[in-house]
């Protein structure tokens, strides 16, 4: 047991923070121990010296000046949990500038900057950790660098929002309707009173634009993912789903093809018997296919103070070892290819697809027409009554380009029997 | 990037001798990249240098001679793929001793031999990776000893034995019997002619000792698991199971309580929404809780050449890098404490229980005062009709003490009106 410490700076302390900071002094002699020295908190930037944090924190560790934490020649690791870009972004580089290495829980900053402070972390022989900024506490950052980093990577498929699962969720047992579980979200705080990055999949896009980086080995930002929200679900085609042996889920989904990279965000129905499909509630979980692992996946809770707080503390506690050691912890960053990213148009999937149609003799026949015309061919259909002399028709198709598959559907929605295309969902997860 | 090289020995290239030898060949430009230096199977120990193996090996990399690998100076890393106990254990002390860091997938050798190479390995500064030991190509190891350091474990739950899952699977499936099923499983070659370790529990208990001594930071060893097989599972206990919503698992269960650690692999009923409740055919999963992450699980395949290849080729790397740095890789042998095993007596759970009565007034009341007797009380019961004179009755208890509940089966066995006591199988996975 070496007798250096490794002091930490800490600059934010709200939900996550404080997490940390209950594992760092509840749990220190382990911690020490598997550390080989003692891992303190030495200063916490704060804006409000005088508010109650409700933990028992020397008043000489806080700080309202960033200064005594990026400056300081004492402070041997600095942890970011203030959120947002700014002023986070510009505390991390100066901090990084000064070789210390970093901890981070903010996804914004790494799917947005990820490229620039990798960088500045490796010219500055630090580490750059971000495990927490993905998927809360399950392992995943390091699993895929490390634990993989033998395959070639050939997909990721994960829920890896916790919001839109709960709702979800919700619908699927209940038959509720999105607006219902929406504000039920809210009132429990797992969904924000603006909840658009949430349910219009912003949030899912970042953390994918994270883990697709890390998986093909060429760097993905927010602007390369194709992002299609949840808001268009309606309780009726969760039905159908069901009917059909599905469920829907807010899949995060990238794969590499011979044309380049899938990556996108939306709505799908998975089988029933895949893994994913049980993943309920506000867990996540994020599934990988390598050329030789075969299928694996994790799974566990995406947020919360202490699940997210449990990820930050491993790579306080990863870096504080490279630290003593004087090495890079983590594998650093390995974007060193230029893959060219793959348009939606180009990626195929089967498709589930609800129509309101006039309930007429030659109507099927006619929206048949339109599919064959741009080589769309269906695997099943579900006609269904509706009040008055409207049907409801449910199809799946065979697997086909989206670009061929709304072509089809602009036919279609110009067809003087067809009332309205309802929805199109793609179907996800079936070649297990 | 270095141009130092790492040069592996690799001891055995049976089935996953292969996989590693093709990852590293096939995939060497991304590998020497992630590693910083080129990493080459230098030498490879082998019975019978003429073999054909199927692979495109310059003939002066193969030897008979195990000195050219554990007493090669130009060795860097010796990958021990042999399996069994000796010569295995004989060659990697030597190798450690001779300051070599060992890689290996051999689980009886750690389960059995674990403390006394960790401390060899200590002693010499190298490292004894060992990922592949447990569930094969799922990431479990570090992320238990790295990811998941800062929490202290309070449950694992896996099932960690491919060919009784795949077997369960079956019988649940398709309602077959256990031979039945066997036979398959050997057909297929997931089951060996001789099954016992699998059938009977044993190969899930080694590495149930080796996950265990790594949550809870003290030594567990075969000899401390409690280990019952699946050999007296009926088709007719899967069949009520079902009915219960239930389904039948060979778990692999440890605990810490505050009267020591429960250790113990032994099928169960779990309930049907468990994310464990889907892990069908040879997939594996390990279902872990801490205290700040909360519930997680690991899954994926369990065996096979590619995916424990893949995690062997993943700690190849690690101490290749581990290897260039001049440092420890893994966090060491964390064994530091000495905690009690808890006696099975001791132990909770409620327990599905099947009897074969005679179909007559009182019958239940006797069973019914054996159990109340004992402090054993019933949540439900099931009376099914047999041919003749008997009839089923399956109950299930709430929770109960073994000990309890083995006594009052004791007594309930010498009722006049009890013809058998079929099978009692706890329920594990309810306090979810």
């Amino acid at each position: 047991m070496s007798d250096t410490k490794i002091s930490v700076g800490l600059m934010g302390i709200g939900t996550v923070g404080r997490g940390v900071y209950r594992i760092l002094t509840d749990n220190c002699a382990n911690i020490q121990r598997k550390v080989g020295a003692p891992v303190d908190i030495e200063k916490i930037l704060v804006k409000d010296l005088g508010k109650d944090r409700g933990l028992e924190i020397e008043p000489s560790k806080l700080t309202t000046e960033v200064a005594d934490i990026i400056d300081n020649p004492d402070i041997d690791l600095v942890v970011e949990l203030m959120g947002g870009l700014e002023p986070a972004l510009d505390y991390v580089k100066k901090a990084l500038t000064n070789g210390k290495s970093v901890i981070t829980a903010n996804k914004d900053m790494i799917a947005m900057h990820g490229k620039e402070l990798f960088e500045l972390a490796e010219a500055n022989q630090c580490d750059l950790l971000f495990e927490a900024s993905v998927a809360g506490g399950i392992p995943i950052i390091r699993p895929l660098k490390e634990c993989l980093a033998a395959n070639r990577m050939q997909e990721v498929m994960g829920i890896i929002n916790g919001t839109t699962n709960f709702m979800l969720t919700k619908m699927t047992a209940e038959g509720s309707d999105f607006n219902e579980v929406l504000e039920e979200a809210q009132a429990k705080g797992f969904a924000e009173s603006d909840p658009t990055s949430d349910i219009e999949g912003y949030d899912a896009a970042r953390k994918l634009a994270i883990l697709s980086s890390i998986a093909f080995n060429s760097r993905i930002t927010l602007n390369d993912v194709y992002v299609e929200g949840i808001t268009k679900i309606t309780s009726q085609d969760i039905t159908y789903a069901q009917e059909l042996n599905y469920v829907i889920k807010l899949l995060a989904i990238s794969k590499e093809t011979s044309d380049g990279i899938e990556v996108r965000v939306h709505p799908a129905l998975i089988p029933n018997h895949h893994p994913l499909a049980s993943v309920n509630d506000v867990f996540n979980a994020i599934f990988v296919r390598g050329d030789a692992v075969g299928d694996a996946m994790f799974y566990g809770q995406g947020a919360g103070e202490m699940p997210t707080a449990s990820a930050v503390t491993a790579d306080i506690m990863d870096a504080a070892r490279a630290c003593l050691y004087n090495v890079p912890s983590l594998i650093g960053c390995t974007c060193y290819d230029e893959k060219p990213v793959k348009s939606m148009g180009l990626t195929e999937s089967k498709y589930y697809i609800r129509l309101r149609v006039a309930d007429r003799p030659g109507v099927l026949a006619s929206i048949a027409y339109a599919f064959g015309d741009k080589e769309v061919s269906l695997a099943s259909v579900i006609q269904e009554q509706n009040e008055g002399d409207e049907a409801e028709l449910v199809m799946v198709t065979h697997k086909v380009r989206e670009k061929n598959l709304r072509e089809a559907l602009e036919m279609i929605r110009h067809l003087s029997s067809v009332i309205d295309v309802c929805n199109f969902i793609r179907v996800a997860g079936e070649d297990q």
